[in-house]
This record gives structure tokens, sequence and C-alpha cells, in this order.
């Protein structure tokens, strides 16, 4: 008789069902695989009589998702309820309970993965969340175990599907940001509520996750720096393109050689012939460097049904493995809880910089002495054809400034009477 | 007090010196991440007074593998001495005296992996390979871990990054297949010898290896179709480009939906557009399609020192967690020893058709006349500009025909007598 492991699934939505869908129709491959039998033996829902297009047994249904933690038969907790409070009570329920963990809740990680990890490495009960950045790309495993021997140099990601199909379509079809937010809300990519998206945090929330994981400490969320896609005009995608670079909206995570860690999530100019940059629609990749391994990308869904259910799937086997055999540690997480982050105005980049000016002699001279009384060089300044009006596009690229000084850069241009609107500033990846 | 491994390592050349190196460099990292103290006790060598560029302790050395087998601290075998015979003797006598096996030796797992690993399943000792596919890239652990909850549907690779960097120097300048070959030997991508990369059978053990991997059965060797690059000529880089294709030596590996597994290495024309087109000099990717999660890719640098000693040292990780908490079971190798494999002839495939012909009306219809004889249907017919002395090329694309009627055509076509060659074939692959 093979031996059995209990699941109790929180939450039947989108992902939810189609874990169910799955473990069910690939029951014979798992039970050969894994030589164990999965079961899911309870489902909590909110609404046990919604229609949600897969059969399910009415009695694995009820509303309580404590029915879970209370049922001695169930050893493996999935966690796909996307809630804050609820959640955690569960993940950490769970935990005291002895219960291994599944989860793809990358909000609940981002804020609250220290506590959550301090529990379950206080308890020895491992917490597997593959699902929780990148859906069906098993960039957590490949970062906690295949590079187990690499110091993590830096991880480079498109991660939030949405964003990405915008961009997509505002490079292919030369669209607004707003024209092709509306097409991606049509074609199903975002959502009613897109803010979450396009504003940067759901990226962020996916690299503080893996900065935390690669570096071993949680990153504070107040550490980062996050800027959504929202102000990226067809303009800009344009002017980009002339310098040879597309825009993607990128998760960097980087490791100086002091051992500083600078996290940010923002629109980024890179290079047309970066594999980065032939990443299109809603697919997600991450460019990740270790020390010994060197450049390695991974590519796939990010987000769907169908592969955030093969993330959890896959954690669900590692759960039921973890119950044959307990390990007292599961990779690199978290063999620390220090680490120190670089202050965001310290954080050097390259810089694109759009300024809307006065069509008339001086100005330019104006601009770059404002950016060299601060110290800041610049590397290129072009002036696209066609004017606005009386005022004229002026694109200037800087080769290397620290967050601080552009900040400065930026409030003292902006107040110069050559100036027409507030300038637009966007960071510049070359993946030196 | 951390509990301690010993390791022996059997071979110290390119890689073996890699992973000491690394193993040395990194290990308060590993320590730190695995919690357990990892200690190379012995290395096997042909000639201990040989200069590797690395420290290493005389006392550490040894010309007998024998006796890493011998040491009773010794519980990892860490095989990277890259022979048949001798290789397969250490990694079965490892097996016997329950030692756990590490090895990157795909050569020896392609023709003895069903030995090696019946002989693993009944001692219950796990025997790990990422370093015999693919360098650094996680494939092994990723097919055999990530998307165990997935039937995998088709894996294309791009894993033999020599004949990778000869095709791209040919795409990019131009060059023949002798002088990108030149250039490959000087820029050190290329053995003296190079046959066994060119020829397609390292690409051929890597796909035996993945497939095994992903259908739970070992291959035979004489069930492939491989083919390599030594043929492909300036012309067909440049006749594939004005169909919209570039070539790449493809491995390929297909499960139909009867359940047969084809598997086959041969060079292929894709669509530029496709993302492993864009994969150039001795990189290496792989694109896993499986029926959850969808298509993903991976990519990376397929050999060289640091990226496979990276990929071993995951392996030795893996082996010390194995040796802290036994598992019954390692992934879904082999979770069965059964499964047929399509027989050549009736592989279906898509075809691009290059044929010398005299210069005169008439000869086109002679060629589709051979070819509907065969009912092979011509999807198109294009004579690039150009004559060769009084012949010229033609070039035809084949929507889908099998490998035995193409064989058939083949040498009905070379006894024409306005056919003024063999004519050339190579296989197309759409990724409908």
């Amino acid at each position: 008789m093979l031996q059995s492991f209990g699941i109790g699934l929180a939450g039947l939505g989108n992902v939810g069902a189609g874990v169910f869908k799955h473990l069910t129709q690939n029951r014979a491959l798992l039970r050969e695989r894994l030589g164990v039998e999965l079961n899911v033996r309870k489902i909590a829902v909110r609404n046990v009589s919604k229609e949600r297009g897969i059969a399910v047994a009415p009695e694995l249904l009820t509303t309580e998702w404590q029915d879970l933690l209370a049922d001695p038969a169930i050893s493996i907790i999935v966690e796909l309820m996307g809630r804050k409070e609820e959640s955690l009570r569960l993940i950490l329920g769970a935990i005291e309970r002895g219960k291994i963990v599944v989860t793809g809740n990358k909000a609940l990680l981002a804020e609250h993965g220290r506590e959550i990890f301090e529990a379950a490495t206080r308890h020895k009960i491992p917490v597997f969340f593959e699902a929780a950045v990148a859906g069906g790309i098993p960039i957590i495993k490949s970062i906690r175990e295949a590079f187990i021997g690499n110091h993590i140099e830096s991880i480079h990601g498109i991660i939030n599907g949405t964003s990405n199909y915008i961009l997509t379509q505002m490079v292919e079809t030369g669209a607004s940001f707003n024209e092709a937010l509306a097409e991606a809300q049509a074609a199903g990519y975002a959502e009613a509520d897109p803010a979450f998206d396009v504003n940067g945090w759901d990226a962020a929330h996916k690299a503080i996750i893996l900065a935390s994981l690669a570096y071993g400490f949680w990153i504070p969320i107040d550490k980062i720096f996050v800027e959504g896609i929202e102000h990226i005009t067809a303009n800009d995608i344009c002017f980009a393109r002339k310098l040879g670079y597309t825009i993607k909206l990128l998760g960097i995570i980087k490791a100086s050689t002091s051992g500083e860690i600078e996290v940010r999530v923002h629109p980024t100019l890179i290079p047309e012939k970066h594999v980065l940059a032939s990443v299109s629609g809603v697919f997600n990749a991450l460019a990740v460097h270790g020390d010994v391994v060197g450049d390695t990308l991974f590519y796939g869904r990010g987000a769907g049904q169908d592969p955030t259910a093969s993330a959890v799937i896959a954690d669900i086997a590692e759960a039921a493995a973890a119950l044959q055999s307990p390990r007292s540690n599961y990779g690199f997480m978290p063999h620390g809880l220090y680490g120190t982050c670089t202050p965001l105005d310290k954080i050097v980049s390259e810089y694109y910089l759009r300024v809307l000016v006065e069509d008339r002699p001086g100005v330019m001279a104006q601009i770059a002495g404002t950016l060299g009384g601060l110290n800041i060089g610049i590397s290129s300044i072009f002036q696209p054809e066609g004017t606005e009006g009386e005022a004229v596009q002026l694109i200037l690229v800087i080769h290397k400034a620290t967050h601080g000084q552009m900040s400065e850069a930026l409030a003292q241009i902006g107040t110069l009477n050559c100036v027409k609107q507030p300038p637009r500033m966007i960071r510049v990846e070359n993946f030196a």
C-alpha cells in the first residue's frame, strides 16, 4: 500500500481550481513519480455554491479555513486565498501544528516573510512558495538549490506580465499607455483595477522575495525603490528605440562588492539586443548572474491558472518528500537574518532624461550647466525632430549618477524658465 | 559541531579543478546554506605532478580511483574522469558501498544509464548528474522536480555549444563551415578533434538523458536519429534566411499523443523570431513544453569550467541533504523501465531541400513529380538568384512527410538526369 498524504486547499479561485484540476488529471503520473498518494481532503472557500467549472465533491468544501488546521489527517496546507490577515493566521497556525505550508501569496511573504520564516525555522517546518514569483518558472528552486554554490551577483527580472504586455503593445503598435492598458483589459491580461500591476508593486513584492532568498535576510519594504509604467509615453518608447533601447519594467537586485544589497523596480531602458528585450507579451523572464555559473536566463508564463498550478504542484511534491524524510535545512532560506541595503540616495544608475524646453539657443547649455553644477556627466544629448507648440523635446543620457544627485538635478531643472514641464527620467541598464 | 561529509573527487581536469576551486572559495557560503561541512578527502588523478593552476595539498592526490571507494570516510563520489570502463566501475562500486554518486559523464549515462540506475534503485542510492546536460543550466532539476506534475510534451534544445558557436559564426560572417570551425578552434571553443561536437553525438547523449528523464525509460541509442552540422553550407544559411529561418543544431524530444517517444538531433531551420533563434555563440538553451506549465525556456553557458562546476556543486549539496535525510525516491528517474520509441522511418517532420539542377525548363516539374509520386506535398519552391556553371540551386519546402518517405524521395531525385549533385535535406521546425 502506498503512503498517502492529506492536503488542505485554502482558496479555490483561478489558481486553486487549477491545482485541484491538475492534481486530479495527473494523479497517476504523480503517484508514479512520487511513490506516494496525494489526497485533497478539504477545500476552504468563501462560497460553497459558486460555479467554478470543475467537478468538486461537495463534501470537500468548507467555508471555514480553520477546518483545515483542525483536521489531523491534513499534513500539507496549500494557501491560495491571497488574503493578508487570514492567510497569515492560516500559515502560522499550520506551522505551529507541524503541517507543511505551500503558498503563492507574494504580498504576504514580502510583508510578513520574516515572521513566517522565523516561525518555520523554530518549528523546523518547511514553507514552499515557488508560485509566488514568476508562475511556472522554477526560479525559487533554481536560486535556492541549483545555484547554492554561487554568490548571486544580480537578478534582472521581467516579473509582471501585465506591465510587459502593455509595454509590448506600446512598442509594437505605437499605442499610448492608456490605449494599451484598455487593450490588455479587453484581452483579460489586466484587472479592472490595474493599479497594483502597473504601479510596480506586484513586481516589487516578487523582487523582495527573490532578494531575500538570494541574500538570506528579509529586505525591508521601505528600503526598495518602486516606480510603475504609468508615465511612459509613446514618445519615450520611440526615443528609446532611436538610442537602440527598448523599455521594460524590471525588477533589479544587485549585491555590491561590499555586500550591500539594492532592490528596485522601475521602467528601464535596456539594449534592444539584450535577451530580455525579446521577452514580449505576458511572458516573464529572469536573468540571474552567479559568481560561478555566470549568466543564466529563465523564461515562461509568469501567471495564469495552469503555469501557476504547475509551480504549486511541484511544491506539494516537495512537501510530500519532506514528510517522508524531514530535512534540517531547505536550501538557503533563511540562512541568516542580517544584511544591509544600499540607501536609496546612494544607488547608482544610468538615466534617460526627457525635458520639454523652449526652442531657442542657449537652452541646452543651461540644462547641461545645471547637471555639471551637480557633478553629473552627460554622455549624450539629442533633439528628436518635431516641435510641440513653441517647445521641443530634449533627450539626455546620463552615464552614471546616484539617485540623490538626480533627484536634486530634476528639482533644479524643473525650476528653469526654459523648461516647460517637469522633466521625465527613466533609468537605463546596460548590463555592464 | 557541524556534521561533515567526505568527498572523493575522481578527475582533476578542467571541470574537476573548477569544482575543487569553488568548493574551497565558497566554503563559508556553502556551510552557511547547507548547515554541514563538505571536505574533499581524496582526489584521483592520472598524474600527481601535473601543474593544474590550483593549490591542492599533495596528500589529497592518488593515482588509484579505487582508493576513493576504499575510504570509509568518503560518502560522496564525484566522478569527473570522463572515461567509460573505469568511470562505470567507480560508479557501480560507489553504489554498492552506499556512497552517493555525482557525475557529469553524459556518454556513460547515455550508454549505461539503465545499468547504473537499476543498481542505484536496488541499493536506494541516489545518482545526481546535473552537469551532464547543459552545464550550469538547471535543466535536470527542473524536469525532475519543478515539472513533476507535468507530462513533458516536448523539449527542443541547443545543447552543443561548439556547434552553436560555429553556426552563429556562419550566420554572422558568412563563413563556410570549415572557416567557422577553424575560428572556433582558435577561440578555444572547439577541440583539435571536433568530430564528436559537430557530428551531433555529444548533443545526442544529452538528448538521451533528457528523454530518459522525462519519460522514465532509457532510450536505446539505436532508436534515435543523429545528424551533424558538417554539411551545412553558407548557401544554406543564406537561403534559410530568405525563407525567414535560421539554422541551429537542435536536440528534439517529443511524445506523441499515443505515448511514443521520438528523439533526434540534427541541424534545423527554425523561425528567426523564435526565442531559440536568438541563442548565439557557445550558449545553450532548452525550450520545455509541459502540459500544465506550457512553454518555458532555460538559457545559460552549457560548458566551461565554472558553469559546469556550479552544477556539480549543486549536486554535491543534494548529496549532502540526501545523506542527512535519505529519501525513498529522487524525482522521476527511473519511474519505470518501459516505453516505446517512434520508428525512425515513421517520424514526421518538415523539410528544406536544396537541389542543384540543370538550368532548363521542365526540371522543376520533374522534381515536383517525383515528390508527388511519393505522396509528398510541396509547400513552396524557389530558385535563388545566381547560377553555378550551367546549374542552378532549387529550394523546396516540404510541409509534412515521414523520414521514410523523404529517404525514398532523396534516392529517386538523386538519380534524375537533371540533378547534378546528391540533394541536400535539412529539417524544419515551426513549433506548431
